[in-house]
This record gives structure tokens, C-alpha cells and sequence, in this order.
């Protein structure tokens, strides 16, 4: 099976699931600026979850140009990645609801369990990729062009711990989980050789250190 | 005619089909665990019918990979099956509508018609995807690669009946007919080598049984 | 410019079309057989507008097969049809629900409107597609394939008066509106040559007749 | 990285948000031809929304026609332009939710702050286009087709003050603002080379008059 196919489906799923969440974001309330500034938050969570959607898209992107066929478990490990991503617009629409709610003057939004639940969205869609990483490798062999490609993979490693880091946070803080949040994504927004050729170096050096 | 619009179009239609349905998904009623919690059942719903149509795309896929051809004729079968497939969404809404309704502590869901249609809606998909398959193989030939893989296709005739079973066990417990509907989803996912071989194994020794 | 990405986002945009019409089809009123059999108009009227909109793409793939290059003329033409069709879900929603209203019992619906409009889409769609034929046409030459493929049409050529007269019958009575409406649809459906044939053999009798 | 799956992707998800805004459209209400007439301003907003879209669709596919390859920063200035150009469903759904509102007879819609964000989200939206195509030349090279195709492109540099213009007449007069956004969408729809020629006749004696 050529990849072709697979690539198109996932280019149809990642396209409606960034595009959706629009539909959801409540229209500002009455034609004032004050209501758009109220609607600030919302926006907010929005560009985060787009920006999280294109990571997904850029990075399966990249992993698929190194790859060139793919197998029955292929195809579920992928459908398992996008049901997981599948879950990104509930969650944020869940905090916009949230965000929304009528709530006496001076009270915060009560966002610990929706930002844990992105939390655990992110990290599902997080271990999802690295089994559909691992499938394909283990499909195209371990000195593929692939398995070379994702070599040392500093992100993908940081992501997982950060996410949990993310879910913690949220319960002391909402602010210091989306704080976190945000980080991970500006990590992976960043251009790779930099950010890998830095991590690589810090790397070596705690193993220099270590030694 | 070559296969390739054919194919790009049903993907576009799966790939809305899959993701819409978190649309309709009933947020969370309140930011609280409890509220995920009660949210469970629907959110199950969700995943069974995302595995569904997961399947159908894995299968229309596997099988016009031997396609070279399409003809008229294959372009409303491919319509009609996608026709049904649209209707696994509108069924899941009402599964997930009645899950939700406000009803007197204690008392079930009254999931006995909306569970029937359910099965109804699979039943049709795979008698519309045996349709399509049919008309396939007629423009392909009998000798032809397609005819060849296809082959016995236990798990296609397994399924019909199953669906069958499923809503009959729905009026007697809604329970049973969700677990029908869950094992035919199993079946198609794990991998066709090992179950086929099982099946034909046990196909065989029933053969040998009745002669 | 090739054709490839013309017909990829009209594929793209097709699909959506004719999926997002489910996401407003009512869910059942309740649990029961009577409230899916009391839904039933409203999931006829959702399998023809599912059918005209499977017709445009069936002849928008026959007739961009014949086609080499695209100009930026046929672009607007083709974003022409795809506006008009994006209005079939519009006037379907409409009908859905005006069918849906509550009224005093034996009461018929006010379809008059709805019908009218459903008529009018339908007219502009084909005039749309008249169009972006004609604009082909011009860009690939009297004497090219696809003007030998189009030929005589006089499926096209009999559309647009049949959507007239279903429009002028809605008027008199919903029902005879809807009849025409339907009639156009299976004559579109039916396998083109039996009908081209049946249809060219009734014009050359009309013709002697006239002679 | 070659160019297909930016395109598949892009192509995607501008057919969905071409798409999706009809989801919003508020249905006449009730089945009146009174009914369709006040619905009339909401479908013009549907419309010029639709047209600008289309035209963004139209430039990029035109654009990487040109483009042989993609780096990573490409990827990101072109989920940027998409990111702007989602917002263009949201702005419109909130015009027409403001033109929706029940209001005292004779009282015109309160439509300055919304024209306002709308203006402002095809300005950001123009910006990221001038973002796109700077990466895209920066990475194809100052003597590559696409550097040529770009030229002197006029109408690029138009939009970006006249969005601007548009704004600030929004504040003056709604009216005026929508006549500026009208014109600039027809100023994309005219063929390129006539109004291009015209233009850079103008520019010429402009040239001329300054000397």
C-alpha cells in the first residue's frame, strides 16, 4: 500500500478538526468593543489549539516524506492519533464554555478540570504519535530513512513529561497549566535546527556532568 | 475513468463524516469530574461510531487498491454506501440526545429504538458496501486482482447477520445489542491475517463436522 | 494550470455540502417509532438534496476528465457553480424546517415558499454549470474532447426547464412541485445512455414530425 | 518537501470555511417571500465572504503553481494565513447575528464594530498572504518563476490601505465601509491582466506627473 491515501485522509481529518472550532467560538455579546474584549480568552484558546492542530499536521507531515509504505497497523495507529486530536476542539470547547459562563463579578472561571482534560488530550495525542512513530519504523526497518529522520527526537521526549507537568500545574494554578501549555507549543513552533541543536548540547553536557 | 477523484471524494466524505460527530458531542455539564463522568456513555458512543467509520475507510481503501477502473455504475454505488455512512453520525446524535435526557434518578435510558436504527444504519452500510464491491468486480473481471483479494471475505459475511443479531438483542436488552455491536467492531479491527485464518480454520473444521 | 487542484477543492467542498446537511437533520422527537416515522419527510427531503448534490459532482468528474488546462476565467465559473450548490443545504434546512413546525393538526406544512426557492438554487446551478461548460469549452476548443463528450446534452438542455415548471407546479401545489423535483433527479441518476439514446430517438421523431 | 500536501491541506481547509458559513445562515423566518426579503442583507454578507475566500483560494493556487519546494518556515506562514482567514467566517456569523437582532422599526443595525473587526481580519489576513509569498520567494530565490510571476503586484499592494480606508470609513458610516470591502473583492474578480494593464498605466502617468 502506497502511503498516498493515508496522507489525504489525515490531510481531511487535521483540515476540519482546526477549521471546526470556529464554529463554536460564541459570537461576541452585543456589537461593542468591550464585548470582544470579553472575548479575548476565548480567542486565546482558540489560536492555542489551532497552533496545536498545525503542529500535529507539520510534524505527520514530516514523518510521512520519509516514509513509503504502510501496513495494515499503519492505518489504526493513525486513526488512533487523529481520534485522540479528534478530542482537541471538545476540550477547547469545553474551556470556552467554561470561560463563558455567567459567574458573580471578581470570581475566576473554574478551569481546573477542563485544563486537566486538555492536559490528558495532549498526552493521549502525544503517546498515540509516538506508537504511530514506532509502528512505522518498525514497518520500514531501523536503518530506514525514517528511523534515521527521527534520530534522537528531543521534542517528542520533553513533550510527554511537559503535558504532565501541564496537568499538575492546572490543579495548583489554571494559569501556571496554560503557562506550560503555551510552552510546549512555542517549543515545537520554533525551527527545529536550533532548538535541536540546543537541547542536543545541553544534553551532552549533563551526560558530561553525569560522567 | 481512473480511480483517483473517485477515492479523493470519499475520503473528503469520510474524513467529515468521522469528525463532525465531536460536534454534536454534549459538553461536560459543568467544570467538574463528576460531570466528565456522566458524560462517559456518550462519550463511548463517540468512539464506537469513530472506530465504524474508521473501518469503512480502511476497507473502501484496501479494496480500490486493486481497482484500476471505475465506471458509472461504481460512482452512485460508491454514493449510495457513502449515503449510509452519513447516517452513522445522525444516529449516534440521537443515542447521545437520549443518554442526555433529564429522567427520574434510577430509571435507564430508553435506548431500545435509537439502538435498532443504529444497527439498521450498519446493516444498510454493509449491504450498500456489498453492492459497491459487487459492481466492482463485475467491471473488473471475475480473474481479476480484486476478485482474487476479496476471496471469501468471511468478515463480510459474518457481519450482515451479526448486525441482524444486534438489533434483535436490542429490543430484548439494550445492553446485549451495544455488545453485538462492539464485537463487530472488534472483529474488523484486529489484524486479517490471524482472525481469517481462525475462521477459515473453523469454517473448515464445521465442513468436516457436517460431512 | 492543470486541472488537479480545480477538482481537489471542488471535491473538498462537495464532500462538505453533501455531509453538513446531516449535522440539521432533527434528531427524533423522543424515543420511539412514531417520532422517527413523523422525521420521515424530513429524511426524504435530506436523500434528494443528498442526490442532486452526488449528481453535480458525478458530472463535474465526467466533464473535468476531458478537460487539459484550466483558466483563471474557468476558476470564477466553477467557484460560480460551487456558490449555488452551497445553497442547496441552505433551502433544505429551510424545508426541514418549515416540515418541523408545530401546527394545528391536519394542517398541511407551507411549502409554497420553501419550494420555490429549492427550485430557484436548483435552476442557478444549472445555469452555473451551463457556464463553466461553456467557459471550458471556449478554453479548450470547439473540436476538443470535451465538446464531442457534452455533445447534444439534452439532459442539461432539459433541466433547466423542468426546474421552471417544478417551481410554477410548487406554486399550485407543494406536492407536484416536489414530483418534479424527484423526476429530475432519477432522470439524472438513470445510466446515461440508455436515456441519451431513448431521449436522441423522441427528438429525431419530434423533429420528422415537424419536417 | 514538495509542494502537494501544503496545497491538499490548504485546499482542505479553505473548502471548509468556505463551506461552513452557510451553516450559520440563519433560515428565513417562517415560509414568507417577507421572510426571504430580510434575510436578503445576511446572504449579501454570505456572499462577499464567500467571493473573498474564493478569491484567497484563487492567489494561492496561482502562487505555488510557481513554487517547486517547501521549508518548514513555509508551512507556518501558510497555517498563519489560514489561521486569518478562519476568523472570516467568524467575523461574517457576527455581522449577521447583529443584522438578526430584534431592533425598535427604523433603527439601522449597529454594524460599525463588526465591519471594523472585519476589515481588520482580511487586513491581517493580506499581511499574512505578504508574509507567504516573501518566505516563498526568500526560498525559491530572486530569480525564480514565482519571484517573476509576483512582479510588481498591484492589487497586493492596493488591498493592504484600502482594507485600511475601509475601517476607517466603517466608522463614519457602515455603509461606506462595506462599499470599500465590495470593491476591493471586485477589483480581485476582474481577470488580472486587463485591470494589472490599467493599473500600470495609471502608475506610469503617475510616475510621469511626479517627474
Amino acid at each position: 500500500m502506497r502511503t498516498g491515501r493515508v496522507e489525504a485522509f489525515s490531510d481531511g481529518v487535521l483540515a476540519i478538526l482546526i477549521t471546526i472550532m470556529v464554529l463554536e467560538l460564541p459570537k461576541p455579546d452585543g456589537p461593542t468593543w468591550a464585548a470582544i474584549r470579553s472575548d479575548l480568552p476565548v480567542l486565546l484558546a482558540y489560536v492555542l489549539s489551532f497552533v496545536y492542530i498545525g503542529i500535529y499536521w507539520n510534524n505527520h507531515h514530516h514523518m510521512f516524506q520519509a516514509v513509503r509504505r504502510v501496513s495494515g497497523g499503519v492505518l489504526w495507529a493513525n486513526l488512533h492519533l487523529l481520534f485522540w486530536i479528534s478530542l482537541v476542539p471538545f476540550v477547547t470547547d469545553w474551556i470556552t464554555e467554561v470561560l463563558n459562563e455567567q459567574r458573580p463579578a471578581g470570581e475566576p472561571p473554574e478551569l481546573t478540570v477542563p485544563l486537566v482534560a486538555y492536559g490528558a488530550v495532549l498526552f493521549a495525542a502525544g503517546v498515540a504519535y509516538f506508537i504511530l512513530q514506532t509502528t512505522l519504523i518498525r514497518a520500514e526497518g531501523r536503518d530506514s530513512a525514517l528511523a534515521a529522520a527521527v534520530g534522537r527526537d528531543l521534542k517528542g521526549k520533553l513533550s510527554a513529561p511537559l503535558y504532565l507537568l501541564g496537568i499538575l500545574l492546572s490543579i495548583v494554578n489554571p494559569l501556571l497549566g496554560v503557562a506550560v501549555y503555551v510552552l510546549v507549543a512555542i517549543l515545537w513552533v520554533i525551527p527545529d535546527r536550533r532548538v535541536e541543536r540546543q537541547l542536543a548540547h545541553r544534553a551532552e553536557h549533563a551526560d558530561a556532568d553525569r560522567a
